[in-house]
């Protein structure tokens, strides 16, 4: 797999070959705002439109301001991901011994957060990471940085829709986890041994969307004396609450 | 308790006035190098010494690199923390009917590092975070943003000893139970909930000085099959444990 180095790749051509070649390692294309489309601007949203790849216009001013350090743009800029993106159906072809457990992250922007919570997931030995391609971070060379390196040693699932992918899911016999301070279940009442599921983390301002709160088999909560947690502080502690069950479960003589 | 907004205070009388009235608020002296200690200067550097501060010479060109926007600093600067630390003495003597639980952060440089557990450390609950004076990051503006404000929701102990303050705690009852890759036991293989304890979490790179482990009375790890976990993540799943256990102790039916 040929390693991207830059977050960023400019211009129609550059920019068109990564859509061809690789448009599962693209997040977003840029466009600059009242662009005359020539063919190959037309074939780049094409490709954009069938990867179903997010496409954002910007200002000419937004486009200097963001991308100071290639003047050359030609008024098209891709952002790239440093790892190839999974499909949830490939995900779900693989065969595994054991159950298959994941995180999704319902909106969450801090690529902070999301790096951290890429890493732990990993850590964890969790099966993948699901992220949506709207109104979240995506991963950049930021997110690999933050993630330690994490995001080359799990999968990372990217969507259009989380609630469609839920529901697909749902129809393979995940059970599907969502965390909500209302909850009535702690976090650590819940058995996560005998069962494929997902676990869903809201950003820290909005939480998770109601469609998919609606949709959760479990929510559990999980109580603090100041504020809530950090995104991928509670993340970590729900994470390995799991982890350490299926352990003691495996080994039921060390407790 | 009067809010100190900025970080630093510049100049030989802010600098005095800060130490005279709130030395427990200040992190660090910078002088710069090679400067004539005037008495003003020599008061300064005498509060520092009883006050136990740190004491740090700078070039002038590294003043000017630091504190560019404040060019008539006279020499010194004060890094002061936005809270007021708390000795350990006077945690102590605080009574409680609980039993008492603190975090100890042996040389944790990163300042989002510090600021994500001091923010875990109050959510769950606990009495206090301990962190050394040399090679710690301090509480600055920075970590107070960083932990959502909990540094004024917690007490923060800074000692200048470490292994001296760890001395103190277990004459005074508590059990100290350290975090170490090699460790025989998972870190939710010990009872948290019949004991005082201080939890002493390392930096990422070095982990725990060799010293502080030789004084610990549990060693626990925390598995991981990518690499280690963040520091923050690390304490977010110990403490949560121990949050976990404490409160299934007190509710038996709950599980």
């Amino acid at each position: 797999m040929q390693k991207v180095e830059n977050t960023y790749v400019y211009g129609k051509n550059p920019v068109y070959e990564i859509l061809l070649k690789n448009p599962k390692r693209v997040n977003k294309i840029y466009f600059q705002n009242g662009i005359f489309f020539d063919n190959r601007l037309k074939r780049i949203n094409d490709l954009a439109f069938q990867n179903r790849i997010q496409v954002q216009y910007l200002n000419l001013q937004k486009f200097n301001d963001y991308f100071e350090e290639k003047p050359n743009f030609q008024g098209v800029v891709a952002s790239v991901s440093p790892v190839e993106y999974l499909e949830l159906s490939d995900f779900l072809e693989k065969n595994s011994k054991d159950y298959k457990r994941l995180v999704i992250l319902d909106s969450v922007e801090d690529p902070h957060n999301l790096g951290a919570i890429i890493r732990t997931t990993a850590a964890a030995g969790f099966d993948a990471v699901m992220v949506s391609n709207h109104r979240a971070a995506a991963v950049t060379a930021l997110v690999e940085k933050i993630s330690s390196g994490a995001v080359n040693h799990i999968p990372i699932i990217k969507t259009t829709s989380l609630s469609a992918s839920i529901d697909i899911l749902k129809k393979h016999d995940f059970w599907v986890i969502a965390t909500q301070m209302e909850a009535k279940d702690n976090y650590y009442e819940i058995d996560y041994t005998n069962m494929n599921f997902a676990l869903v983390m809201g950003s820290e301002g909005k939480g998770i969307s109601k469609t998919i709160l609606n949709k959760a088999d479990f929510t559990v909560k999980l109580e603090s004396n100041f504020e809530s947690l950090n995104v991928s502080a509670a993340a970590a502690v729900i994470i390995y609450e799991a982890k350490r069950q299926i352990e003691i479960k495996q080994k039921p003589k060390s407790l």
